[in-house]
């Protein structure tokens, strides 16, 4: 496990660099001023709270500034804690910016890059093929740096690519397993099917939802993304139409944001693959974080399980 | 009560023309040929029996067709059915066409566009009614045939327009109980909620769904014409963005196809308006069928209720 | 923006005249005494803090009292709270009393009993007339008084009258677009419905529910009104029925308190009427609290949900 | 087991007396006329088939006649169906009346009113007695008379007696287990709580509902009747509230018909008695029709149960 | 109503011996330490803080610790908490112990055993007498101690063993108003069903769940065991299996936790005992709490309900 | 495609061996003994009519005989159904066996136990090893011949151990993508999972529920073997629980059959690899049957959807 602010005990001492993701003044019962902070760093974040403040204390310690701190882990109200000693903001000779302090995908942008456009070399349709290097090319750069979503799996840099690669993956496989299965479609679903989020969100320091994201969706906003570049490609036929309905229809259910079922073969299966994917990217790391023999935190996008890791894994 | 297939009564017999709706051949179990059709005129339909047929009828006595009949109405499983004796084609001279035997809206064709046509004009804010005006002038001729949906409410001839028509006149009111109603955006909204059934539905004659209808349906296929149509006017801003939400959110919640709810004032006001008149479409054409004292057959998308009207209704 | 204590900015002072409509003692951790008090006035309320009481503190700021203070409005966990530091009850010579401090219907309640019995004026069937007017006038004072609900809408000062008055020019207008619809049976059932909320709820200040309202609800508690009307009335006939039908189904659905379900088309109508008011009516009033391009609160009696203000709203 | 038309096998021949329950013309495919009809003595009923009747036929076979019939029992569709050879009206000369083709509790009316009278007897709670006492009275006849629900439980001559009394039966018990509970309120809650079905349904013989059955159902109904009872008879207290409570709230749930749960501890074991006897009846009855290894019909009223009789009993 | 820490009053002081249930350290604003303690005796419990500790405390006053204690009861957030003033160890000449300050069932251990003995020998079916028999052999001991439940009801010493005979009494009672009923398969139900959480549970002073119990449950721990015991015993036949299905089924619905529904008379009969005795053990207690006139505390467990305890119960 | 009377279309004739599935005696309205015959082969199944027969065709042609038909294929309310015109028994001479009429995995046998003997050869740990080798051995004969389930998927010949085979090359690939995952563990629940249905249903030519099945379940009946292999092998350790936790929650939820839901990360993928495998093996073979650009028949274990197979499909 890396040392940082996400591996804290209750009872350490804590020093060193961390990013404000939130920042929030309040008045204690004898009306003296705090601020309550969310620090983070790329191994987790902490609430914190740093007493006695005065008006400069307010403008300084903001959000998305890097400070150096040193203090307490305690308990409050079932969980941790920080009280804060000193701090002080960081400066440009402590040699550390903002993105060392956000978790990034396990596998680097290059070689996601790379698995991607060797997924759509391979494929054959020339309508689908068209449509998603066209896309692909538009959004490549926020695509290699959003998160996959604003919390609960690949919630950090890169992890859209990371969820997409690691479907394909999966997909490879069951096109071998099952032949009847039209490759390129899944292929090409897979691909598209979360790239409306990067309109949806706001971004990758403190992700948020965009107004389009609100009143629209990922899913309504990736339809007519799909319809567009078509239109503009001079492209028609049914393609068109079965890849906006795989989108349209990957969350499986209209309870669950897919007015339309999936009513296609590859779209029912990119309904599952997108699902375990997820699920095993919010398991694996809620796992990672406790002992054999211990149960994990309830997790809230699982149906507020928690899960057990057995004391047979070594 | 106008006379016609849909106020037939068991016992009664029946001559005149009929349209074919459907045509099926059967085979009864002592092996001889036989066609089930469903009739229809203006006023509704019934199911009748050919029997005894010979190739030349299979071939003739097909979907479409208008035909002169004479036959009798028993009951079959609780269900009114015709036994045919005599059948004929119609003639060019009998003087009969296909939109006779069609259900139209109680209001025409030109008064409905006239009505929609002021409420345009009275739209303000350029950008909604740029968009509006546009759309409207390109589906302007279908728009004033097609029904507004395939079955349950306005599934006649101009049902479309009637239900948008009849929507307008309740926003009106309710904008000036609520002063505090963007009438712009409620009109915008009414008037393109489900325009995208023009894409949804095959036509108006036997209504069913398109391809692009069962695998997208109507409201995506909106929300994307709105984009476009913004798109080729060269309109930007918020108009756009909320007219787009104003179609996605109109079912009101995800189960009913809404995959964003309505979070804008005027949005959820549309919803309601749509209900009420599609409701009291459904429920005025539904008791005029039947006595006071009596309840109605049962309507499925009102929750399968049986209506029952009062004696004192004269 | 009227000026109040519901119109308040954190960081702001305030000093003038308020409501107690709770208050609480508590001690601190360090086992001082203090008073939590709910304070409202006709804009909104805050809660606030009263430090180190002592016993007459305790005895004399008591619920319902009007006192004067002086405070600052500070933020504590993600809500607005005033620190008092001055305060005193108000004396006679200030002039103002508890209904200064309680909202009010945006109508005077003249016009709302104008509308009200012009409304039944209109009315032709003898049996409705008798019925509705015997039980407006039984009602007349809590009824011009009474909230329309202990929360949610229209839960201020003639809220009740307020609602109802809203609901018949909806009516009205109904009724015009829909001629097939008894206006008599309408006006009636609108008029009627949540008068059995005066039996449910135990006043204007401080609304709660009665035991009566906790063990039977104001549905069953009015359908046993109507009908002790019409035999006190020695009316009979289906009117009373459907009269009782209409306020019992008015909720529209079993889960939502109506065991059954509306069966007549102005039930239904009824039903849709009074959604809409009482969303508008709540909708309006969190709007009115914010600025174009921002969101309300979240309102829990709309599915949770947190509307958006277009900026094109000027 | 009684012989009868509700313990025939396919295959059996069947001769003596039945009562029509409902009578229905169809025709044949060949256009030939015949009569459905439904036919049932004490032990059940069955479906038969009368072919190639004439005009006599049609007006003499008539709902609620008693005829001789002949004729053999085959399987149709999976379910058994009588095809007549022979069938006569019944003669007065035959002794047969209408009640003789009817279910009956299996006790008598006299033992049902006795335990009745003895349960209120017991009651010592002043205001309670005096109004179950006077409903009692007022509905003696029917009481004795009706059914407990038009199907599935109870569903015969005296059946509502019969179901108060057995849940008297099991209240009795549950009182001495548990102490705490009210035995007045308990049984004047099991007394009362159906007594509206008296108007609900519309009698013992082909049981179907009022229309202020429909449209109020049997809860309201019975609110309202306690109230008046009460009020006739110038009885105050919460003793008339909490009566009212435990019918409003016998169902259990809003879903179920209650709008309110119960809140009261006699109301919820009063749901819960209910649903016992309801649901052994039923049981009963089901699993007296088949042998030991075999399953029942499925029990719609039972989620659709159908339900095992192992091989050890008997 | 017995004295104790169950039956406090805000404002009341108290004096006495109690058992610490839990201990959890915290850290003020200003960064002292206190104890949280929640304390226990037969009567209830209460949260108390103890402010200003040393680390000797800390180690001292921990889980399942007896103290004397001197305090007072406030309010804080809406709960009773006591503020310790005094605190100090049980000493061995206090002459107190553990099993003083925990609950136990208002029946003597020796006679349920003997009416569990009572019922087990009236059972003349053999087979399952003797897997009856053999079973609760081996589990008497933690029979007679465990609760039924970890919370809700039955919560107490003994719990387990209280639940099974009072439901073994309302068993004799119905089998005799059902006749039909096989008393010696409910017998058999009643008595085993809830055995698994011997194994399920962790114990009776602090009870939690085990591992066993979370990853499988009382249900199909039990469904095992009575395989395994008939099994030893080398009993075949079908009483294992319906004895097996009785357990699995009993709590109805596969929602609730059985995965297959009752589909045999007892099996039924059993899910709605368990059920009357269960609710009636929580509702006894919270009514044993209010005055007449008041309502309960929300009872989580009985869909949240807050129960009325009517004024002419005296 | 495979020639049979799966692949019939409306209007042919079909001569040929066929085997009966069902038999079942019926008489038409001029009281004419029928035989309705279903009819099946490798290929699928079809309704049949035989029609005047007498009495030695009715126990001449029963369940499981293979008969050679004569016949033509019609449609009635809307489904295929053949009349057959002549028939005879096949006689020892003809050479054709029961297992040549029914539907076999595509992948033989042999091969089938050699991927899964090749996988438990594969686990490293002993104990699961142990206990999967001893149960595979145990079954080794009914699990090469059991369908998967009596209907909807894998439902022919060595279905189950088809869907086993197929789910074990999903995992292998996933444990591969995430290393973190017990592949002894995923590999062990695969296998044991179903295995419960051996016992569940009533073997492969007319799969029906054995008792055991219809009141236990496949599920309690595999927890109840795990635990008995165990002891037979003296095996003791977590594994043991943990695989019944595995087979007990693969259904996911408590409404699908499992009471207690995944709470081990191999038992969450296990559900989903077993959701995925039973939906494609569905999918394809609807699929199958239907041309590019057409619809499937409505399948009722996939939420009843029609799925649609694009024309770009070669």
């Amino acid at each position: 496990m890396k040392r940082g602010i996400g591996n804290h005990q209750i009872g350490d001492s804590f020093e060193g660099f961390v990013l404000i993701k939130e920042s929030t003044k309040g008045t204690t019962t004898n009306g003296k001023p705090f601020l309550t902070l969310v620090l983070r760093d790329a191994t987790g974040e902490i609430e914190a709270k740093l007493w006695d403040i005065n008006h400069e204390d307010e403008s300084v310690f903001v959000q998305e500034q890097i400070i150096n701190i040193n203090g307490e882990i305690n308990q409050f109200r079932g969980k941790a804690q920080m009280r804060i000693n000193t701090i002080r903001l960081a400066q440009p000779t402590d040699g550390v910016q903002v993105a060392d302090f956000i978790e990034k995908a396990p596998v680097e942008r290059e070689e996601l890059m790379e698995k991607l456009t060797e997924a759509i070399f391979e494929m054959k349709n020339p309508a689908m093929q068209r449509i998603v290097r066209a896309i692909i090319k538009k959004y490549q750069e926020p695509l290699l740096l959003y998160p996959a979503a604003a919390k609960n799996h690949h919630e950090y840099v890169s992890g859209l690519a990371h969820h997409i690669v690691s479907m394909l993956k999966i997909a490879r496989e069951l096109c071998e397993l099952y032949p009847e299965v039209n490759k390129d479609l899944l292929y090409a679903g897979i691909i598209l099917h979360d790239i409306g989020k990067l309109k949806e969100l706001s971004g990758v320091v403190s992700t948020s939802y965009t107004l389009q994201g609100k009143l629209l969706g990922h899913i309504p906003i990736m339809v007519e993304e799909i319809g567009n570049t078509a239109k503009d490609l001079q492209i028609e036929g049914e393609e068109v139409l079965i890849l906006q309905h795989m989108v349209l229809s990957h969350h499986g259910k209209a309870e669950w944001g897919s007015p339309t079922p999936p009513l296609v073969r590859e779209a029912e299966l990119l309904h599952f693959i997108d699902l375990i994917d997820a699920k095993m990217n919010m398991l694996n790391r809620a796992l990672d974080k406790v002992k054999p023999g211990e149960f994990t935190e309830r997790l809230f996008a699982m149906d507020n399980r928690s899960f057990y890791k057995p004391t047979f894994e070594d």
